[in-house]
């Protein structure tokens, strides 16, 4: 960002912003055309990128030029070449591709919630009758198990290992609204003697099982299907995971969930928020803030709470003390809360 | 932007453009509901400013949040203020007022253009069957006089400074798809001895005559109505100008409305054309290069024109040399062309 003092007034900020869904269709469609694919193996031109995706010459250079203005791309006289992020993260040969997040993060289904956004300034909420994303078994909560999961692998592996360093001891994990399943899977494999039971809607559940196999924990992994609010956890727990859970509701919801997960829960055990986690001033910093707006568009009332917000909750829910960690290089952070 | 060098792989840019079309519709919403004017007017919190807006408190706290993230507010504790540029353009108070330009620029019938935009580089045009934006007597240029005409009317009175700085010799002008009419108008209003006879559609020219109106100028004032490639010019003019049209279509076309120009200038008259103008790299200006992506999704053919593009055009045309200024503050630039 620029932080030259008195500058000219200038409309710029404005045009950029109204036409920011650009970056966003475009981006969608080099994806879904394997634009960056097309350049990692060595097509240069927009010629050859052309040919390599089926797509014409015209609308190939005018998209990768635009790739090249929102950073997605570097140009040379007319060769593009993939920015370091873009080879890591959007070439499909990658072991770290996301852009299969797409599929979840850019679907009409979720994107439409923000058609009529005035209006849902004025209701307060989403729009949707049904109650947005956290409708009862939202079949949305399957693509996300499968489009999400590339992304979580490593805040998951580093949440595993903040939460339980040593790794030596026999654990008992609850891994509510496990969708994808790779928090608790992350720490059944870091620790031996971990037992994760994953809880979620039942087709959702099918895809963290299958992730279970790939990751042959099997034998340390069993399920339990239904919704968080109505299924019997039994307890023991040594720790239980919620992982970008507590943002889909309103506080009273949250701590009348964090009361039944407290009954849940060995004597001395945690349960582990992963969270979008905005400071005090909830406009810092500036991606896990933003979190708040996806909130306000796709659930009734949930929202993206501060530190203080959420240790207010488990405080209201009986817990001894609540402390919060960042997760670099995440945007998100974990709040550890103690019984 | 940051230029730390060597940076760590972060797939924070994925995210912030998969997710960009939420600042649009947040920037579309805080007009709609006058945020804007409502903060320049008093309203702090988020519940003065709900209150002023009829919205709710929590929609509008998350709101105002995401506009400070995004630039366009500041806060301090639980107050939010404007900042220079939202007072000046996004406060409908303020005479430099631009929100109105949402009704062109974030219209559905625009936007829609870009929803399915993988198939659009694959054809490598709009995939409006009808033409797209430049189809014939298309309401949206209706829309567009109107919304557009305050952001116009700077780069307009430039244009003429530029182009007529004496302003002290009678001018027979055309203003080819003249749309607001603020282009011809400000030859008007700079030289007392100009006469413009505007072009553009019917519904459009009642929009350009009351500007005209406005001006105190429609004795030197005439209009002519149809589509700029099928009219009749007539002849003997010293100018005539085309501004933000010549984009909509291919350089062929293009060749032969400029030499059509060229037949209805005086000898030594000059055609003005009012573009964005990318360098010879088609990735800079960052704004102006971007409006290519614009020119693909909503016309078959339309493109943003480099100047040696726009140079060999005219020269295939018939005119004697073109000249590129600049016209800061604004994005655009004027290509003088002498027949």
């Amino acid at each position: 960002m620029s932080s030259s003092p008195a500058q000219q007034p200038s409309p710029q900020l404005f045009f950029q912003t109204v036409n920011a869904y650009q970056r966003t269709e475009a981006l969608k469609a080099a994806i879904e055309l394997e634009v960056f694919t097309a350049i990692g193996e060595g097509n240069a031109t927009a010629a050859d990128i052309a040919k390599r995706c089926g797509a014409s010459e015209r609308g190939t250079r005018i998209l990768c030029d635009f790739l090249c203005i929102i950073g997605f791309l570097s140009k040379e006289g007319n060769q593009y070449s993939l920015t370091q992020d873009s080879a890591i993260f959007l070439d499909k040969r990658s072991p770290a591709y996301l852009g299969g997040a797409i599929e979840f993060m850019a679907t009409e289904k979720l994107t439409d919630n923000f058609r009529s956004f005035a209006d849902v300034v004025r209701k307060g909420g989403s729009l949707d009758e049904e109650g947005g994303t956290v409708a009862p078994d939202n079949p949305i909560w399957v693509k996300f198990a499968h489009a999400m999961a590339p992304l979580m692998a490593m805040p998951a592996q580093l949440m595993a290992k903040l939460v339980d360093p040593s790794a030596n001891q026999k654990l008992k994990i609850l891994d509510i609204a496990a969708g994808h399943g790779l928090f608790g899977l992350a720490f059944a494999k870091n620790n031996q003697q971990a037992e994760v039971v994953a809880l979620d809607w039942p087709k959702v559940l099918e895809v963290a099982k299958d992730n279970a196999q790939k990751a042959e924990v099997s034998d340390r992994y069993s399920t339990m299907e239904g919704s968080a609010f109505d299924v019997e956890f039994g307890s023991g727990y040594d720790l239980i995971l919620l992982t970008n859970f507590l943002h889909h509701f309103d506080p009273p919801t949250c701590e009348t969930l964090l009361k039944k997960v407290h009954d849940a829960l060995a004597d001395g055990g945690r349960a582990v928020t992963l969270e979008f986690v905005p400071n005090e001033d909830r406009i810092s910093p500036p991606d896990a803030a933003a979190f708040s707006v996806m909130m306000l568009g796709s659930t009734p009332s949930g929202d993206a709470y501060t530190f203080s917000e959420l240790e207010q909750m488990f405080r209201n829910a009986g817990y001894s003390s609540s402390e919060n960690h960042d997760l670099p290089p995440s945007i998100q952070r974990v709040v550890i809360s103690r019984k």
